[in-house]
């Protein structure tokens, strides 16, 4: 037993005489004061398993009850390994401590793909930039997702409906060794448990049917530490479910998941309610990036921008936004705070978009993703949203009014509805973020001044870098800044961040 | 008189004994049936002036009364001359009944600089492509406005306050100047009457002094046909004036102008009540494009987005966009049906940035917007919203329900909340237009479709032609098309907009 890595015991017994899928096994985990009671479930051929993910070293001792009895003892050595990604505020960190920062991607139809594609998809995300993938447990049946899957999760009965009370072993140990690749390679899984685009009739289990489906997934799955929970891919066009079953999915997976993942819900055109206290993040579908500093202060919770177009040129506008685009898309959530979560969706001759198949990716955005990350994770803390004190810029008067608190110009921004001050974000915002005062970062966006300021606290000295996100470039332009800060850029142009660090 | 052409009689009489700003002049002007009063006003020296806007050819006698009487007889000739531009639904036109679709720029003190710089200006304008232009009647003091005006609207008093009881003529007079040379060039004043960026006391007068001024100035000015009335430039940030008296200022300007030209109201982060009767069109602050038709819808009013960025490199994020962007926004507006303003902010060595003082203009942005006016102004009639039917590419099925008004996620959509609705056109949106079923244009934006499709009315045969905005090259790649077609532009690229034209 390694802390932090997943544990399983494996037992031989009586096949189920009921269903196969909510098996009679049980373990308690006992370490010192503590104790940890958890599920085990059916492997077929007469195999029961029990996992555990310890999260503590020392000496576990453990009973099992149910279809299997036995019982033992196991030494868990202490470790480094990451373990499960939880949130902190509004940012992520490993179990250890250790700093995770998203950069997610997409690949709906990973798992359902022949090995040589699987491989291939596997061997890009080795050395892609990416960290997280969203895939679906289900196959996915849309344009460019018309080939069928090599396993179904359930075995069909006697009359050709689907028996969710008999797994398809083959399919759930294939897609445990994909979770298990992935974590391999630092890479979180971010299961998605259901969504809309469907032929095989997954889509429209009675909810009797998904509970089991659901215990079973989370009993064999939950001791992955690089598990994440996505209720669905566009939960609000999965038609068959109610807000209540929503609801109830929350409340079985809280239940069987005794360690906590992290658990959302992904929104096609209504968010999901994301202040139910079971949802640890926002799992969002929009371009309101100048929202997410809102977001943050109204949930508390991680903002991740987990669809916001792909990069790519099929004729879908949410597939088809440039790789400029994309790179513009990631800078504005990073520096203010979020984070973002990639796809690619280029036509092919051989019908493999990355977002459903994957195998190569073909875009230009995913080096500059990388070098957006290498920036993010040489940074001492997290990115806060940051509000430059802009309008000390304005000197001592404005608009013939003294400065300060009561200057006009406040009662008129306090008034401001939602739309309304979102729409003058939507317009003029610089994309802000620090870690305290160690660093601030502006991301100018769309914005191109030539000699833009930087105001910098007073006590502190800095040195500005020039980002060029595109072209990827750094450069320092000044060192020993301070205070209001004028640079001059010598030339304006689109993408371009602004990096104070304190020296 | 020439019919649609300011008509001016002048008189000398005594200087007036009280205000000459109110001086008592009148006259009333009968054609036929038809009578209207219109009110004259002191220039200066003795001499009395009375304007008269003809709009219907025919002979015309005229009284006029007041410290000045007389009266005659003028023949009206017909003429083909514009006149005013009035609104017509959610479009312009003029009051000949050509066709007028504005496209805009901002020179807030053109009239302010001196005489070298206001020629260049205005031979600037003369090969833009502008027929619109937004500046002020009074100066403005703000970072790149700091020289002082040639002249001011009033004159002071003993004390050294504005007396706006007396005019300064030389002001006045320029002013006209500029307002007939405008119009000589076919381009429409698109008069600023208050702002806030102000160091001379003018955004701080008294509402009787403001009347006075209002008054006076619209007895000026109501003849010329060219000219558009803007209450403010950012009415909201003239803290002096409460809402009622913007209410006032609407009743003064309608009272005085007999001919009612375009009234708005321009804002900086409170839109101004758009449905208030006496509103003609909506002058919006805002980069809010995918809520166009919305708005059209909303007021049944032109929608004029008269400030959205302006082109250049200054470090304010409202004056900074790249000339692509600045050519994106104005492509997003015209082919929903909307309206655009442009603006140019360049640092110059010579503190000459267009949008404040005039002079040349130095961005890119300029000709792609000729070449847009020049696609606007070959339509066969204004461009109204369209909906492209996109769903039927999705076939007899959705999501495993039968396409139809049943379809579920026909309650989805209509359940959606405004901001709900808004995040998804903010996505997603490709920005299209029809004039009838002789044309249907879309503007795809970020959007880069290798193989868009063009849903077409069946009963026609189209000729499709791509347009690279940036580039400005207009190209066809198909005719006879019908229906649902599906296009190969060979490249995936940003900017580029379709265009299907009635064979």
């Amino acid at each position: 037993m390694i802390q932090n890595k997943m544990f399983e015991l494996v037992f031989q017994g009586e096949k189920p005489d009921s269903s196969e899928a909510l098996a009679d096994i049980k373990a308690v985990f006992t370490n010192g004061n503590s104790s940890q009671s958890v599920k085990g479930f059916y492997d077929g051929n007469g195999t029961y398993k029990v996992r555990f993910l310890p999260r503590e070293a020392g000496v576990y001792s453990w009973k099992v009850t149910g279809a299997v009895k036995a019982e033992g003892q196991e030494e868990c050595t202490a470790s480094t390994q990451h373990g499960m990604v939880h949130t902190q505020g509004c940012h992520f960190v490993y179990e250890n401590g250790d700093s995770y920062i998203p950069f997610g991607t997409t690949v709906y139809a990973l798992i359902h793909q022949d090995d040589a594609l699987e491989k291939e998809t596997l061997q890009t995300l080795q050395t892609s930039p990416f960290n997280k993938i969203r895939f679906c447990v289900f196959p996915k049946s849309y344009e460019f997702n018309e080939n069928g899957p090599r396993e179904f999760a359930f075995c069909k009965d006697a009359e050709g409906n689907w028996d969710v009370d008999h797994p398809n072993y083959k399919f759930w140990n294939h897609l445990e060794e994909v979770i298990s690749q992935l974590q391999e390679m630092d890479i979180e899984s971010d299961l998605i448990l259901f969504h809309p685009y469907d032929r095989w009739g997954f889509s429209k289990l009675a909810p009797e049917q998904n509970e089991t489906y659901l215990r079973y997934l989370v009993r064999r799955l939950s001791a992955f530490p690089g598990i994440w929970w996505s209720m669905a891919n566009e939960y609000d066009l999965c038609f068959a479910k109610s807000k209540e079953e929503w609801y109830k999915i929350e409340e079985i997976i809280k239940e069987e998941d005794v360690y906590g993942h992290l658990l959302s819900n992904h929104y096609c055109m209504k968010p999901y309610d994301y202040s139910r206290e079971n949802m640890t993040h926002c799992s969002l579908q929009n371009v309101l990036f100048h929202k997410a500093d809102k977001l943050m202060r109204k949930y508390q919770k991680p903002i991740v921008f987990d669809e916001f177009c792909y990069e790519g040129d099929i004729h879908y506008s949410w597939g088809n936004i440039s790789a400029q685009e994309m790179t513009h898309r990631f800078w504005c959530a990073y520096c203010i705070g979020a984070f973002a979560t990639h796809g690619e969706t280029y036509l092919s001759d051989d019908d493999v978009l990355w977002w459903a198949k994957g195998g190569k990716l073909k875009g230009k955005s995913p080096e500059r993703i990388a070098f957006l990350r290498e920036l993010m994770e040489s940074l001492p803390s997290a990115i806060e949203p940051w509000y430059e004190p802009e309008s000390v810029t304005f000197g001592d008067e404005f608009l013939g009014y003294k400065a300060g608190p009561d200057h006009p110009i406040i009662s008129l921004v306090t008034s401001l509805t939602e739309p309304e001050d979102d729409a003058g974000a939507l317009k003029d915002k610089i994309f802000s973020g620090r870690c305290g005062d160690q660093v601030y970062i502006k991301y100018l966006g769309k914005h191109c001044p030539r000699k833009p300021f930087f105001i910098l606290p007073e006590d502190h000295k800095y040195k500005i870098d020039v980002i060029d996100t595109w072209n990827m470039t750094r450069k320092t332009i000044m060192t020993g800044a301070s205070g209001i800060t004028w640079l001059d850029l010598g030339e304006a142009k689109e993408g371009i961040a602004l990096l104070a660090v304190d020296e």
